[in-house]
């Protein structure tokens, strides 16, 4: 817990923000103090509201001249309690909405902070453009917090990171300094890429305020399918061949255990099975192009290869957009269906896509041993080697319990991912909750670099001083 | 010029090189102090020739220790003065030449700095892969240098500067330390990205001494035509109309002004004019894509739709590889072709896409105001924005006499560049050569926020000290 705010910083604070720009009222807070699985909850004294990113500087700049430590939040869809304060001035950009320009001859949206990725969708499909970026959390998630966690999602096989689809940023550097790097260039190299080291530094190296995104082309063809396979190395197989004989246009390539479909298929309403008999894999594809026609060709092409030599043993390729969306809702209700079945250690891990089977078998095997009975569903984006694993209670067993285990339980699985060359947070950042097992894996080399490049920053440490390292 | 290095510190440098790993013969030096173009020629006391990580890091720790500042050099083909040293200790990634791994599962090619690209190529063909990162200069150009200056080339505007295509690096820091960052994930949020900060770091925060590439699907179909236009706003509007129409399979969208043009098929041996008449400026596009055919059929209907509304004058597409490799021969020649034609303002230049008609406008209006009578060949990679802007003396004008006005010429040229939201470097880097200019156009706060990275990762500032901020 931080040491309390003075008095004097707050009045500063509240003449600089106005009236509708700040508050104290335990009301208005409270959503932004719980996290939304109801995890970690916080305390802050104080609520910045700022509508501009000339706000938004004189916020930092009266904090960072009084030390006083600042806790940034977006959409509050983080999963690492990297967003949740304790006791630091807590800076929403829920007000900073505006989305500046699309333009089409530079494919670039220039949102500000507080912009959630539904609105961005929805001003690209105005303009007859693409921001390939989807997550679950959309319609909160916000360009700011999207890209100071450096977001995967989905597409990530094709289109990448957060980090691949920003053009240019404009942020508040610590000391409460402007910086304007909205640019809309495609190349350009003169000097280290300051735009880089933010995206993903979770707001620890300044405020976000505004991102130039990166637009794409719409395609002209998309085929969605879903097949049943007998092992995550017979998926990894399919997904080499689809990569290669389609030349990229693999947009979504998905992992799913049985025990996790069947979680959304007993917990979700509406889910149906998706092929006639249960198999122990589904793998959900998804390719498209700018060809007309040919992503279904493609995908017709790779499921007959995969049915006639044996990797899959049904499949079916959804014939509608609302069949196309009944097979992305089992993979996407995958975390949700969980809910009902108790305790769970989660895990967002990531290995070479060459050592995700061994990753499954070997953790699997240790949790049988280490917690038996306690039911695994795993499920992901095989094509980037990120997969969800989550331990659940075993049926039946106690939630205390399970969530004792929980510490003990996730070393053992981390320490798998790191033997295999992996990382213990793909997506999902490392917030507050996985600072110190972050600091474990990581080399002492590594992480005198990144204090050096912090302190160099933000001398003070007043940037979500409780996230990273 | 920076101070002798002192004896003991030689000593210690041969010690822990051995006979074969360091060389202080003239002749052996030679052709690493001249600079390709014959435009900067520099010293240095001692040539490294380590082969291996370790030997870097000794090096460099010794040099650290001694604060000896250091000069790395990998093919020697940069463009602005980065690699030749001025009484730096010169260390040589030329004998670290070990593809260390390829591997198809989690596409990835793992090379030590000293591999040439054209290496790279060879193997990935081995192995039915492909890394999409072409240079003319590719048979000198080595991993360690593109890696460390961002390097880009004809398929950016599909696949990415250099950045996008590492997965990992190694490298030796300042002080000597070795950081293995040699990952092969696609996604890993645990802390701030060294290996992006690195990436375009002129190797100023380092030696690379390994990296590990991001392969791609080789493609099933391509095609490759050269359309005659009238003006820059008619190829942009192509491209925009190409990038839309396509979904993606723009591979590369080049502009020629005619002049060049002329240059290359007065200059260069075995050169055709591409279409029966001459046009005002030409595009050069590639489109490919993984299902057969169908680059083809995409490249027909949008030739055909631009020869339908007057937006193409005249176009040709290859009908075999030769063919192809004729019409990117008149591109990849541009620069060779002017240097018959004397003194030129060499200009690497970005511009937002929407920008490039205007700023072609703008620039050539002023050059012709500036200095009557001059050449403009202007070329490049229209989808990135990027445009190699050459200002040559006028013909039969006085070598001399043209040069004296480049440092002047290029002010103008770079304002205009500026002022457009543009870069003054937009893939050759800073190097020793834009040092000073660039500074002129930097803001303070980005200034500051470069020199305290700086600061924090080499606080004796031995890392090519000559080069960036």
């Amino acid at each position: 817990m931080t040491a309390p705010v003075p008095a004097d910083v707050l009045s500063r604070l509240k003449a600089v923000l106005g009236e509708a720009g700040w508050s104290q009222d335990p009301e208005r807070l409270a959503p932004k103090l719980l996290e939304w699985r109801d995890r970690w909850t916080g305390t802050t004294p104080f609520l910045a509201l700022p509508t501009t990113t000339q706000d938004v500087a004189a916020v930092v700049g009266i904090c960072f001249e009084a030390g006083v430590p600042i806790t940034t939040q977006g959409g509050n869809t983080g999963l690492v309690g990297g967003q949740i304060p304790q006791g630091e001035v807590l800076l929403s950009t829920e007000r900073m909405r505006a989305i500046r320009e699309v333009e089409t001859f530079d494919d670039v949206l220039v949102a500000e902070a507080g912009v959630t990725l539904a609105a961005v969708h929805e001003a690209c499909a105005a303009v007859r453009r693409r921001f390939p970026l989807g997550l679950a959390s959309e319609g909160s998630a916000t360009v700011g917090g999207i890209v100071s966690t450096n977001a995967g999602g989905t597409q990530v096989l094709r289109y990448g990171m957060a980090r691949n689809l920003v053009l240019g940023l404009e942020a508040v550097l610590p000391n409460g300094e402007v910086w304007n790097g909205l640019k809309r260039l495609r190349k350009d190299n003169t000097g280290y890429d300051l735009k880089q080291l933010m995206i993903g530094a979770e707001g620890t190296l300044g405020v976000v305020t505004a991102a130039a995104l990166k637009l794409y082309p719409v395609m002209a063809s998309r085929a969605v399918a879903i097949a049943g396979v007998a092992s995550p190395q017979a998926a990894i197989d399919l997904l080499v061949r689809a990569k290669d004989e389609t030349g990229g246009a693999v947009e979504a390539f998905e992992l799913m255990g049985r025990m996790g479909v069947d979680f959304a298929l007993k917990n979700i309403a509406g889910m149906r099975d998706p092929l006639a008999a249960a198999h122990p894999w589904y793998v959900l594809a998804e390719f498209s192009s700018g060809e007309p026609g040919a992503a279904e060709a493609a995908m017709e092409r790779f499921l007959a290869a995969g049915l006639d030599d044996g990797l899959i043993g049904d499949a079916v390729v959804a014939q509608t957009e609302a069949q196309a969306k009944a097979l992305w809702a089992i993979r996407e209700n995958q975390s949700q269906a969980q809910k009902p079945e108790g305790a769970t250690w989660k895990h967002d891990i990531s290995v070479p896509v060459s050592q995700v089977a061994a990753f499954l078998t070997e953790a699997t095997a240790a949790m049988q041993a280490f917690a038996p009975g306690a039911r695994i569903a795993a499920f992901g984006h095989l094509g980037d080697g990120n997969i969800h694993y989550d331990v659940l209670r075993p049926e039946g067993g106690e939630d205390a319990r399970h969530s004792a285990g929980r510490d003990q339980g996730s070393r053992i699985v981390h320490d798998i991912v790191v033997k295999l060359g992996g990382s213990i947070s793909a997506e999902h950042g490392l917030g507050s909750m996985k600072t110190a097992e972050a600091a474990r894996y990581k080399s002492a080399v590594e992480l005198a670099a990144h204090r050096a490049i912090r302190q160099a920053l933000d001398p003070k440490r007043i940037m979500n001083p409780r996230v990273l390292f």
